[in-house]
């Protein structure tokens, strides 16, 4: 499974050019301390330059005009995209298609798209649509009525409900839950009265989902994941939310109900989010972060509740010092009256 | 599967009184801005009350007393739970009991009710006890002893471990684990020996659990959660909890060991609460609140640690003042010093 | 299944010393409140010494040289590590195994120990080495090239992906995930180009993993978790980390990506770690805890951002009086403005 390429080869389908030996051919990949002469790194951070001098690699992806120190170089725009594309080029194979497995278990009117997996254990509900390419892995459930778009991966034990609705290239982890009921629930005295989630989850392309995360079907219509966005591990997004484009929303976030999130929007581990709220675009929110409203656009925010992030890290320094904060006050307090009393009462 | 029905059999459906056309046939619900002519749609929040006068519905379920501006109503005391009792009447279909379908297994001594459905890729062990009507979802795994109650609903790849039991309706998502092994140790030098965790958990009547939460087992005796309780999604229960009747536990929430909720408590999105605490009745905590002791009943706690939330909205208001704080106290320090200084030594 | 063993006999078997009648018989264990005379009771925490003189049990495990009220007494040195000793002794029971039952699905090349039990729904891919005495219950996934050591327990639909290797008497809880892909894109312009992960996840010997947590294999090498650490359930150990020996990552605890944790770390429940820092040995991080870089071992840490726990415990309970603080700033300032329009201008 080891692939040889030249250095012209890589060039051409990274879109970028080579500076040396275009002839010189290579196996694989590696870090820029590590690499050998059959090996191709790659120089992102500016910081790291002067190792390039140092490297045994067999050439260095970097990008345009940076110093060679006389190595043989793919001048590509993004050397770290560029290193991503040719470990997918090296590293990962295409699984021979190995159709349906005799032990899964389809339900009727099940279409299936040519050149499909479908392994053990795979339980698939009626009406069910799934596209070209598509790998579902063992134990994994596919409930009635679901469209599964081309190209799609469903690890082990991940589960799609009813009616929910797959893009393309889309990606669930193992364990991962698409349409869980929302937690919607009338007050009835004490009580409370389970309010029926008959709405669906649609995830668009190229949407990926972690390892046990969930995201709950709408109470009425549609919870909305729109193309391009990650998430990470044990994430949990609510019903009747829509979540941007291009987002990328780090493990454990937990998003409430109707809250929408604008495109580009990155929120690290643990960050929670209130429900009905609205998420501007390009929005950064800090680990943990707690947002109580809504927020505009193209800022940094951190805390809880959130406040701009370099406001949250003067608040967060000075904290420590709050108890001295307190007794300098009472020092003060007391020498004022001290003061006060020595020039006596006007 | 639409079905058809008059405002006076809706009324006589929920209790209530229809004013205007009793007659008139409605097939399904709608919202207020929304609705036509067939469709019944509610005013819950007087907020609203006067998008009725330009509704297109053709009725509205709104509170006794309520300005209908001459449409049809139909008065019930709780309109939003006259809502989600249509939303549950036009839209849930009972599905046909499908029996145990061939690809389960179930093991021995195995006593089934009435009316049940147990979908292939099931597997069920020895000496469990399913009720009547019960629905177990493919991938569902249910160890050795347990007892589900009638009506129950268990989603795919949920997993009941060994001897725990379910009361009626119950219904767990997809992923969600009850019984695994509580997180108890013994210190062994620096190394830790797992203290074998022989109890159980008991989920009574009407409790529901979300998609991927997890309720573990007691080391000894029971983790109980009462009747009515709701989990959301991705919530952790340790063992030996006990939790009361009708509370809702929001996504992420995590309660340590041996705690114990009061009734109808509300715990907010990701909110930790320590082992060993009671917490009172009613008692709500607001998001992302840490609460490291007990809690007296019928207040709104919110911070980490908790305080009153009405205390922690004001501290909150104020800490992104404190760098200003700090550098006024050191202002005024120096003002104090000069002050003194003019006044010479007593 | 009861098993009746002498006093003797239970204090050769942890290595204790008898003090009174060593041929006593008893049958169990019970708390001291609650134990009768043919039960084994503790005292493990010195709090309750006089409880001793009231309890009804058979005999009482104690430290040496503790009173003994005129009870049997068994002196051992760890008398909570010898009840939990004393609990696997009588109350669990090596089940007996089952070998491969037939609705499971073994890939090619499968390597099975001795005295295995693998249960129906199980599915196993290719070339997979299955060690002595390993137990595989329903549901779990076994991906293709994965080794488990000897003795390892594996719950319901746990899944553990291709490649990725458990030590002996490893523990995975319902639902847990090893071995799924880290979170690691790449920019490409506004959207994000996955990185194909193709390292592992190694989980060491007594490494016990809860429910539904997550492990994401490595980049391009390994996520490791040593010896005798233990994880809580819904816990994300993201790629690249290693994790040092006998830790206790307590529920909802989320690592990010790279970080290194030393030996004997606690984490209490939902800390969050950021990625790329270390962490020193024997640290303690309290519930909730934000750790944004490196922590020097032997110290114990709270708040977020952390600092010592108890400059934390003392910052936080000045916290509520903060606007009070502020109040009397702005008086004090108004008096010092007083006393200086009083002295007059120098």
């Amino acid at each position: 499974m080891i692939q040889s390429k030249t250095l012209q080869e890589l060039a051409d389908y990274l879109g970028g050019t080579v500076k040396g030996n275009a002839k010189l051919v290579v196996d694989g990949l590696a870090p820029l301390d590590a690499a050998g002469p059959d090996k191709v790194t790659f120089l992102a951070n500016p910081k790291y330059a002067a190792k390039v001098a140092e490297t045994m690699a067999g050439a260095v992806l970097m990008a345009p005009g940076g110093e060679s120190y006389g190595r043989n170089v793919i001048e590509v725009a993004n050397p770290y995209l560029g290193f991503a594309k040719l470990l997918t080029l090296f590293y990962t194979v295409a699984q021979t298609p190995r159709g349906v497995l005799p032990e899964a278990v389809l339900g009727t009117n099940v279409s299936l798209g040519d050149a499909i997996s479908i392994y053990p254990g795979v339980v698939i509900g009626n009406n069910v649509t799934i596209g070209d390419r598509v790998v579902i892995h063992p134990g994994a459930v596919i409930y009635d009525g679901v469209t599964i778009g081309d190209d799609c991966v469903i690890h082990a034990n991940a589960v799609v409900r009813e009616r929910c609705r797959l893009g393309k290239r889309c990606k669930l982890q193992p364990g991962a839950v698409i349409g869980s009921d929302g937690f919607g629930y009338a007050p009835d005295g004490s009580s409370y009265y389970p309010i029926p989630q008959i709405g669906i989850v649609v995830l668009e392309d190229d949407v990926e989902v972690g390892a046990n995360s969930t995201v709950d079907r709408a109470a009425l219509e549609v919870t909305l994941i729109r193309r391009g966005t990650k998430l990470d591990n044990l994430v949990q997004i609510a019903h009747n939310c829509q979540i941007g484009e291009d987002c990328m929303i780090v493990s454990q976030v937990g998003i409430a109900g109707s809250s929408k999130i604008g495109n580009h929007v990155t929120l690290a581990g643990q960050v929670g989010i209130v429900g009905h709220v609205t998420i501007g675009d390009n929005v950064i929110v800090g680990a943990q972060g707690g947002v109580p409203g809504s927020l505009a656009g193209n800022a940094y925010y951190s805390g809880t509740p959130v406040m701009p992030h370099k406001e949250w890290l003067r608040a967060m320094g000075t904290l420590p010092k709050l108890p001295d904060m307190r007794k300098k006050l009472h020092e003060l307090e007391k020498k004022i009256a001290e003061l006060e009393a020595r020039l006596g009462k006007e």
